[in-house]
């Protein structure tokens, strides 16, 4: 029979994606250790393609707090998007208007950067993990169970408890549906997203609204490049040629200005459904959540990833001054002060995915209502900074460290 | 039997509102003479209680064009409104964020300014006439046909007609079908709207969202105050009480920041149903469309009047060129001249609405997202200066004199 083995830590985490190693990473700074499980493989976890706009503010935790310089240096500095309708594109330049760029780096390398400076820093991560339970979040001994990548049965006891294990978190749960609020809105519709072997079609993110739908023409890496179209949410991948494909995404960005896309071998295409979801509150007794694990956006705003860094931040505020003064009590002003940012993000993804997609039952009125927005948007300094403000990211809450 | 007169006249205008009357007043000072008739009488137009938020280029019109200055003396400058939620107040500071202000004016008095200019000018207005038909709008005779307040048949002839007769205008169903695009959107909910004997509750408008529904705290004189509360389209005024309306309006206002409202006797109770409309072209033939007839707005971003005298103002400017030059082809240059400052104002409409009520049928997520709007937009300068900026009016399309 297998022995169960024993670890005491500070602070346990359940689920080791950017979320999760962020905050590791953050506490072990401020000498906290912490123990960190994840049911993926690291090598999975690697081989998981997301997207990946990081606001300037995440470059800025990344680099700062010595996870790595690599965004700087391997990531591409983008200071502006397009915002393209009736044909034609519209530039909403954030340098210009708020002074921040954002920066295209995949999650996948934010993952890679984390996990290798949580190994430099000796901690204690492990993944390939299974049967991952938490207990006692409200007794005295909160604790992680769960059967370790060799078959071992393995306890962590900690003070507090994070779940960070992802949108099918499980931690979430165990919040007792009478404490639990679940918020969440259904979009009816999907994108088809495809990667392929071309160059660059634009410089920057390219945001299109046209009669047949949205398309987000994204980039990879000077050879790969990342393409969205809005479908149905059960369209058939198998239904769609390569031509077929190349016409439809044509279609919704060509216009009067002459842009269209370089074409290229498409080697990879999906269908990636979408909502909008929020649990409250993010704390239950020892356990708090973050991440995806309380809240998922469309992936319009690019919030997601940045989002699962702002938790980070500042719950590693939060559960240092905790552990500094026994005062459990301040894990209270977590949630608060987390949720402020996230329904601004809430609201800026539904309204960047409203904007530009078109909504099935949608009236002409509506589409004409539509472009109006557009066009007021794109012919206001002040409406373009706001949208900037936003797709940057707004300053991260005040602290209020005692 | 009645004779008919008939009467030669560059312009003919159905309708003599706002629109009507400033068009008139505008034609005139460029050297055009019109005929303009109304089936309503002149004391019917100014018994007409209506909303009266003047933008500041409305302002300039009334009072640079010389219909008067009475707006500067009699009419209340407002440097903001008050956006309230939570319960809590967010003053948008108009003058601060955009330089401008708009103005407390009714557009009773709009209307008797422009009339009284009128009637200063020796102008032919007819009002109180019935039976009022346009005819010939593609050939060589277009005319009006009515009878007059005499009794009197009469034909206007003229070289081109305007249809400026209101939200149920009979020139708009001039148009035909094939050619004519109607856009709509019906609102879920309406306005109670009341008048009552109390001082001021506050210095500006109060726009308040809160769980009960929207309300709007406005005012009209020293001692006269109008406020509205959102209700159902088929609310029963009768069932109620002045005290039931207190009661709710003050519900809604209420929070932590003390603010009530001064109470007093209710003179006047209405419920006001509304609804986004837009007809597209605004030309036809020798036949153009001005304000209501063309488009109707929620009255929440208080756009309507000022739709109208922005219609005027481009119509005169296209009329003039036409007259001018005898080239009926730059009548065909207003439609999109003025729909362009149209959606705009639509989608404002639209937006401050749909930020501002409680939707029925909304999900939680939709409300906390809606609350998470509020803290963005107020939160952050450039949104409250994109609000301002299209709640105080955009600037006038710029001019295409040749």
């Amino acid at each position: 029979m297998n022995r169960t083995s024993r670890t005491r830590s500070t602070v346990g985490i359940v689920g080791g994606g950017p979320a999760g190693l962020m905050l590791s990473h953050l506490l072990h700074r401020a000498g906290i250790d912490s123990v960190t499980v994840d049911n993926r493989t690291r090598a999975e976890i690697e081989q998981t393609v997301r997207a990946g706009i990081l606001e300037s503010d995440s470059v800025r935790l990344l680099v700062d707090t010595g996870v790595s310089d690599r965004v700087l240096r391997e990531g591409h500095p983008h200071d502006g998007i397009e915002l393209r309708f009736g044909g034609v594109g519209h530039r909403i330049d954030f340098k210009g208007l708020v002074g921040e760029s954002t920066w295209l780096y995949p999650q996948t390398d934010v993952f890679i950067d984390l996990a290798a400076a949580r190994q430099r820093a000796g901690a204690d991560v492990r993944f390939g993990v299974r049967g991952t339970r938490v207990e006692d979040l409200l007794g005295e001994r909160p604790r992680i169970c769960f059967t370790d990548s060799s078959g071992a049965e393995q306890v962590v006891e900690c003070d507090y408890l994070v779940g960070a294990d992802g949108s099918r978190s499980t931690c979430r749960h165990e919040i007792p549906e009478a404490q639990r609020r679940q918020f969440s809105r259904e979009y009816p519709f999907a994108w088809f997203g495809i990667l392929c072997e071309a160059p660059h079609s634009a410089p920057e993110l390219v945001y299109a609204h046209s009669d047949r739908g949205f398309a987000l023409i994204s980039q990879r890496s000077e050879t790969v490049q990342r393409m969205y179209f809005q479908c149905d949410p059960d369209e058939d991948v198998d239904a769609w040629s390569d031509d077929r494909i190349w016409q439809e995404l044509q279609a919704r960005v060509s216009g009067p200005d002459g842009f269209s896309l370089k074409e290229g071998a498409i080697t990879d295409r999906t269908v990636l459904r979408f909502r909008s979801f929020v649990c409250e509150p993010m704390r239950h007794g020892n356990m708090l959540l973050a991440g995806d694990a309380a809240h998922t956006v469309p992936p319009t705003g690019a919030k997601g990833l940045n989002l699962a860094l702002a938790d980070a931040t500042v719950l590693a505020e939060v559960l240092e001054r905790a552990v500094r003064t026994g005062d459990k009590d301040v894990l209270d002003t977590y949630s608060p002060r987390a949720q402020s940012r996230v329904w601004k993000a809430q609201h800026f993804s539904y309204w960047m995915t409203s904007m530009l997609h078109t909504i099935p039952g949608a009236t002409d009125f509506d589409r004409r209502r539509q472009l109006g927005e557009l066009s007021m948007v794109t012919g206001s300094e002040a409406g373009s900074r706001f949208l900037a403000e936003a797709y940057t990211g707004w300053p991260q809450t005040a602290s209020r460290r005692g």
